[in-house]
């Protein structure tokens, strides 16, 4: 790791609310000429919106361009993604990567992380994740005292859901999206769905609160979580 | 909820650098006239002290002074410490609650939340939790692709501790402390202990990071943390 390359910053940027951004990521933010960010093929990238009051001119912009079909994007994206990075550090150039929620929880850094880990100077900023958000915005303790908590990805079969609810004191199910009446009919089967909550786009303008049994399947997006606990959090 | 009362904001003010405070924190920090905080019987406040270069002269401290002997805290401080909370408000004070790491993720306000949910406009501003700064501080991814996570405190049984590892595919264990011993015991039967990552007191500038494997159990702090992955997080 030769110090003459620059160094890669991946800022958690947060949940959506650009006043959620730690005081450290907006000081590297700041401090760097290069900006990289994952983005959809078209389009707006989420993480630079948030963000987007605190960039400067005299940055320039990388967006990570990744497809958002069902299923993992392919390893070539992430691959080419990582070579365009390695490319500004090795000319020395400071990067900072946004990451929106925390780069490690469930964050599409992860993929290029284990790329360039070793190779360059890695400083990982943590950032409030959307789970935290989710939970503050419904008002709804996550877990508390000695109860085990579960993040379960919507993306799982029904029965894996189901099984994985079983077990827990209180869990997120995170990635709803278009498998919203999966997880519905999971919560059902496990009597929680009375129990749950539904969050979507947490922290941002257009954010919403509900009982999960009261929304409908048709236009849930990615960005939504379900929130369940079995007992009430201080009896 | 006349609006007379003052509001009660619960900060996430993060795991201990003062620099992963978010900015709408400091904001709502600044503005208030009382700040109230978990504290021990005796001695100094984390979350006070993670704040401090921000406190004003013109500001009001209430410590909440919560016994650290082992078990959970008798109702009656929380009880106490929710009627010194309500006073503030009833007199249209708007009071900041200090809040580790993040207000609703196994934090102490969840007692005082369910104490005044109801009878007070309260805001929740959600915080970097101890669990994404350990992954950024020890460079650990925590959970990525459609992997279920499991947080598991430490005060359970072993059995109980590696029956839920059993079932992870990531995991972290929380309030690691006097429990480290036990929790070692659980990885070792649970041949995960090669796999675990030990992280304490993560940003503050006497944190540790160690494979968990090497550490002793002497002197291993409540602030640390045992982060477990089965695979890699990208093969």
């Amino acid at each position: 790791m030769p110090t003459t390359h620059g160094r890669l910053f991946a800022l958690g940027v947060g949940p959506g609310d650009p006043e959620l951004l730690t005081l450290k990521a907006l000081r590297l933010l700041r401090a760097v000429r290069v900006v990289a960010y994952p983005a959809p093929e078209h389009g707006e990238s989420f993480a630079r919106s948030i963000v987007a009051p605190w960039l400067g001119e005299h940055q320039r912009e990388i967006a990570i361009r990744v497809p958002m079909r069902p299923g993992a994007p392919p390893g070539s994206v992430y691959e080419a993604a990582a070579a365009a990075l390695a490319m500004e550090l090795d000319r020395g150039e400071d990067v900072a990567l946004l990451c929106q929620g925390d780069p490690l929880f469930y964050g599409s850094f992860i993929h290029l992380f284990c790329r360039l880990d070793g190779r360059y100077r890695i400083e990982i900023v943590p950032g409030v994740s959307s789970m935290t958000a989710c939970a503050a915005v419904a008002a709804a303790p996550l877990v508390t005292r000695d109860e085990a908590f579960t993040v379960i990805p919507a993306t799982l079969g029904r029965a894996e859901i189901a099984r994985r609810l079983a077990d827990a004191d209180a869990a997120a199910i995170v990635k709803l999206g278009r498998h919203f009446p999966k997880v519905r009919q999971a919560l059902d089967e496990s009597d929680l769905l009375d129990r749950a909550r539904y969050v979507e786009r947490a922290t941002l303008p257009s954010q919403r609160v509900a009982a999960f049994a009261d929304v409908e399947a048709a236009g849930v997006p990615y960005f939504s979580m379900g929130l369940i606990r079995r007992r009430r959090a201080i009896e």
